[in-house]
């Protein structure tokens, strides 16, 4: 029986990476974003089905995993990597920004963590892994509402982790710290020499280890970052 | 000119003796909550004003900031307390509960801690005091929204001391670790020998504190547990 | 009865504020140091005892506390504020001046907050307090071998508040983040505008408030910096 | 040219599994102990030489790189494994062992990374490891000595890691996060069904993730658990 990952939230940085290493480990993959048409190139590559869904929406995360439950049977590793963010001073910041930040951030990572975590219980064994970022463990100036998102996330990832570890369920919450390479914020760090930033796969290098870690020694957080990297 | 104080998410614990203490020091109060109604005796006690709001809706946030503008002129001390938790087993967590904890432990926090800044940056001086939790900084099992929420409220308070400590205004983010006396979880904790809860008052003492501290030596982060406490 | 302190490690910054400020409370003082000429005028000033005491010298830890109970009878309140540090690019750091910032930043603290704990935990009551810095719960560059014992005193007075606090023993771990006024480190800070520095006696306040705290709510570790403090 | 590696402090649980791990990945292995005669069988399976050194003396660990540089020329990982522990009530711990657990946990620590770093940071390459447990950043009832040293090893780690990072030299902190198989510990946990304890070879694979790691996305901390831990 073929193993079987989703992404939900992908893009073309560490998500991408994270489905190229998968596939090359033979994984069925099923992706989704909320503008899935931007998925085709990696779609071919990788042999992925594609999803559009909100994560978000209830309905349509419950949707998607009805759909991949249709299609694989099962699923052995649920990756949320979905983001948004808003910044800049905080007295300039727009409510419904934030409160989406922390929808899309946070909320989301539940209702996928829920569903992943239904069939994972079920079955005994699985891996969910949350993307994480410096904002997960430092709330920075004119960057509030990411910090709100990505605490959040943080501790959703501890509550799950102590919750359905004992039930064979692996969470794991990976901090980035730093850019990477490929992103907005790695562009704006594109005084870039050689390997000064977060390259995705070498970040999926470690997505990887941890998927396949023995349930005798798990990984709940780890963090990456790039060896120029201050903090 | 008096100095005032506006805590946002008023009961009968926690708020309800800082009410108390800061009234013994002669502040002019306002205080906030949903159902006002029940504040009644606590602002006789302390000769505050009450007001209704739900500090998630931002029409009503701005509405009670501007309330407090006319009646005080000016505002020194805001708190916010305001909390909404669902527990659970994780696979039963229903996902509008969720949410609400979310809009409630977090969102409420940004849309009340902005109009305060908006106050306090211009005069360059002020503080606002988040009311956290033992679920602030470690994610337990069977509890993740109430994690989530009070994550993402300390993400808040630390994006935001950065941010305005050097505009003048002091933020601090109090970790309640443990079971207050006369609250619901107090009340379950009941094999309660003297002492071995916390004290709404004795926690009270030391949020005053924080409002008195000098800025050359701020806190932004205190804990407080009962002496007996594991943790 | 008189309440009755003993600093351990004073000198002029923060363990002098704190000296003067337990004086004006009414303290009967003991105040250690390796060289107890330094302080005269302290003594002076607030009537304290003075007492030579390397506190890395168990033998001299054990004299010193056997005057202090023939002086006091009994001992209320301890401060462990002795500190040494040794700085410099990793390659170039000296052994024996790496394991003499061991011996004194977090052994001495061991054996102060021993011989302190044997008297309190007979009694049922008393305060110990640990000065921390910004090294405590950060590794920065070029400092090893500080934040080797500083990050060894937080591990020491968090395994202590766990045991002690159960017998009555309050014990907490007060993080100093940034140049306190005074001292060679806020020298160096020198382009300070007026309070961006900390000030010791806005520190001592923090102490104060700590061993005044009723022990339904106790704090372990509070962190002081100043407003303007980037961190 | 051959990938060589040294461990210092090694025993028959972690530090055994990541020498074979080390091995089967073609490394020439240098095994340091105190007592290396214990050693024996473990260098007949994996090649290693075998040095007696007691990483809390200076000289012995120069002279310990001065053989391993005259054996192999250079060295790509160093992993410092040594550990001592005493532990009971905080009133009866002896001083002399206080201080062994802070020497042998934290200074030892520190001399082996002082000349890792030396040789690595001449070549711009290598890994440095360091063994935590939970008391690096838990500090337990009736355990503060190992919580001082361990603490200390953590901020050890962090300051190498800010400095060396930039200089070529991957740092990381391995919190083993439970009772390993066959340790003392581990058979203090006798109950233990299957993999309820932590597996040394499964131990093993994450230090060897660790040392693989594109310095593009290194991790400094990680931390290891059985799925059924309680923490």
């Amino acid at each position: 029986m073929s193993r079987t990952a989703l992404i939900v939230g992908t893009g073309s940085g560490i998500s991408a990476s994270v489905a190229r290493a998968l596939a090359g480990e033979g994984y069925k993959l099923a992706l989704a974003a909320r503008r899935p048409e931007k998925l085709e190139t990696l779609a071919h590559e990788t042999g992925a089905k594609v999803f559009a869904a909100d994560a978000v929406e209830p309905d349509q995360v419950t949707a998607l995993f009805s759909q991949v439950d249709r299609d694989f049977g099962h699923i052995d590793v649920v990756l949320y990597n979905a983001s948004f963010r808003t910044r800049g001073p905080f007295l300039d910041l727009n409510p419904p920004d934030v409160q989406r930040t922390l929808m899309v951030c946070a909320h989301g990572g539940f209702l996928v963590g829920q569903e992943a975590a239904k069939r994972m219980v079920a079955r005994g064994s699985g891996t969910i892994l949350f993307t994480g970022a410096s904002a997960s463990v430092k709330g920075y100036a004119q960057s509030a509402p990411f910090a709100m998102g990505k605490f959040a996330l943080r501790g959703l990832a501890q509550s799950m982790a102590r919750e359905l570890g004992p039930k064979g369920v692996h969470v794991a919450h990976i901090v980035i710290d730093g850019s990477v390479r490929g992103t907005p914020s790695g562009r704006e760090a594109a005084d870039a020499v050689a390997d000064n930033l977060l390259e995705p796969d070498a970040i999926a290098a470690t997505y990887l280890n941890l998927i396949g870690q023995h349930r005798s020694a798990w990984s709940l957080e780890v963090e990456l970052r790039p060896w120029v990297e201050r903090f």
